[in-house]
């Protein structure tokens, strides 16, 4: 029996790649004569770079960029063990967990550090590019990653403009001379599943940009800059990005990817499915063991078991879903092939001590599942 | 598929019954083809007139009867379906429950209620008993339960003694005329796990005399009167409690049975399985869900889950055990024959939410634990 073990992190508990070798003890545990595969994976947000760089045996680079606040960070990207592929998680240079709470105001945030990440993998020979764009603190149409790879923007006087979210209504005009050329020879592929167009009352600022600090009246001024700024996108490039669904991802830099990059969307747990290979350990496995903290009706919006299990319902996989906590709503779950959820916590227990015990439970849990499915096989005479 | 339903009570929280109909509604959703039998069972102590009566659609009878400490208590025993069998849960008549905390003296309680329900069945005409002798506030060598049966004991001058624990060190002899002839043309069948003597370190004083309320100083008395009373029992009727195992069972009324009745022991979930149909009730059937509140090591002593793990594994059906908690050591459970172990628990939560939503929370689970176990039959293609 081959069992595939992709987890996702469980968030402030345990990381993807501990949560998978603890499932494997426990399904180890189940029998002797089970095969495991680690695939530690996450669903295009926080962690996506750990997944691709820890299942394709890849590795780091970190350098130091422009923050989100215009302070210098120490940010990474990886290298995808093909040596061909650079993944470049948004949050590492341009996160809102790099802002203070007292500084959170997406007028002042800039995504030119996540410019220069880009900037420097292209240094270095990559042409393929994987953009985990979740988590980001900004709503600056993506100008400050344009500015960091060449782009010009200009205000009515032809003076250069700032690189934050309050600096997209002053922008008169784009000059691309200086725009890196090496873009054009590359392939950018958006881990996105947010379907937000650029403006709007479903557009970036209205949706996203409270969680980034934004009052309801910087939300009206952003809201009116972004709606500027796509129209000189418009007249630039032609493409009319107000209304383009997913343009309004991380404060509009979906957008912008639109606009000025060979770029594809897709659904950030697909990406992870084919870039860390789950799609090819699911072939001939018996079962996957997959989980992350909270499992509930939300799931079923591109999280990581729902992705998984898609996928593993393709090949007529039953897929088992171990999870910290269930909420509401699982029953919406299995028409997307999930087969059974568990929750990890063996009894009555605060949060914290769940927290703690993470590895242990999951171990005991796996154990549990597997041993329950098995049964046909090992125990019926 | 069939699936056999047979919890435990989860104790302060949930009946037998009621858990298993919250395990059916489970199971029902996790498939539409499946049939169900519900057997909520008991290992042999509290909840075991429940469980048989229901079981069997037996009646109950009420009446009133001495109490441990002397009052009055209302009492009842339970008829099986069979219309020959009654069933006496000696803590009924004689249980710790009844006795408030500050008034818990072993010297001072009696088994003669327990006598008394006795006597009750046989004017109903019962010649077929299940005693189940759990629970007990006593420690009076059966004592109260004989007088009131006709047995008369008295001291050295040939007056009648009292009744409790603390007047068995008076006992010079035993009249058995006035003994109820009915006894003898009856069968009484003991359900209890206890395996200790009557006397010594390893006897009822010893071991369940504190708990009952006995100080140290009253454990030692107790013991040396339980020896005396041993003493007496073997003058008379030729059998040598001391060191029986049984005999300790219950303050000793185990071995008041043995000396005195028509009596046989046999583990309480053994007695359970075979009177609630059980037994039949599994035969043919796919898979069995037990549980109890608290699962762990201990379990593998004679408890429920125990029990019938091991009567399913004659049949090679899967037992899945359901628990309120999981505790240490259940590795030492799975060669007894249980598949695999489950806490209803859904996430981080107290005690007393767990208790409050068990129902929820076992319908739940269940449904996980058999839409795992089914995949063979119903997902794979």
């Amino acid at each position: 029996m081959r069992i595939v073990i992709a987890p996702d992190s469980f968030k402030g508990s345990i990381s993807a790649m501990d949560a998978a070798k603890a499932i494997e003890n426990g399904v180890k545990r189940a029998g002797t004569n089970i095969e495991t595969v680690l695939v530690p994976v996450a669903d295009g947000g926080e962690g996506t770079l750990d997944s691709l760089v820890a299942a394709t045996g890849g590795r780091r680079v970190q350098l130091q960029v422009l923050g989100p606040l215009g302070q210098p960070v120490l940010a990474e990207y990886g290298w995808l063990g093909d040596g061909k592929t650079c993944v470049i998680e948004m949050a590492s240079a341009s996160g809102l967990c790099l802002v203070p709470d007292e500084q959170k105001n997406p007028l002042q945030t800039t995504t030119y550090g996540t410019g220069e990440l880009i900037r420097s993998a292209l240094d270095e020979g990559c042409r393929q590019f994987i953009l985990a764009i979740g988590g980001s603190a900004t709503n600056d149409g993506g100008i400050g990653m344009l500015q960091a790879l060449g782009m010009k923007l200009q205000d009515a006087s032809g003076n250069q403009v700032g690189n934050s979210g309050g600096e997209l209504g002053k922008i008169a005009s784009i000059d691309d001379t200086g725009w890196d050329s090496r873009i054009a020879e590359s392939t950018f592929l958006i881990a996105s599943d947010v379907q937000n167009p650029f403006v709007g009352k479903k557009g970036a600022s209205h949706v996203f940009g409270p969680q980034k600090g934004a009052t309801p009246e910087m939300v009206e001024l952003l809201d009116q800059y972004m709606t500027h700024w796509a129209d000189v996108v418009e007249a630039k490039t032609g493409v009319h990005l107000h209304d383009l669904p997913g343009a309004g991802a991380a404060g509009g830099i979906g957008g912008a990817f639109q606009a000025f990059f060979p770029a594809t969307m897709r659904r950030g747990i697909d990406i992870v499915i084919e870039f860390t290979g789950l799609r090819q350990a699911l072939e001939g496995a018996d079962a996957v063991i997959t989980g992350e903290g909270q499992i509930d009706f939300q799931t079923a919006s591109g999280k990581t078991p729902m992705g998984i299990a898609q996928e593993a319902q393709l090949k007529g996989i039953p897929t088992f879903v171990l999870a910290g906590s269930i909420g509401r709503g699982i029953e919406e779950l299995y028409q997307y092939g999930i087969t059974s959820i568990h929750s990890i916590v063996n009894g009555p227990m605060s949060l914290e001590e769940a927290m703690n015990r993470s590895a242990e439970l999951l171990a005991q849990r796996a154990e549990q599942v597997i041993r329950t499915y098995q049964v046909h096989q090992t125990e019926r005479r």
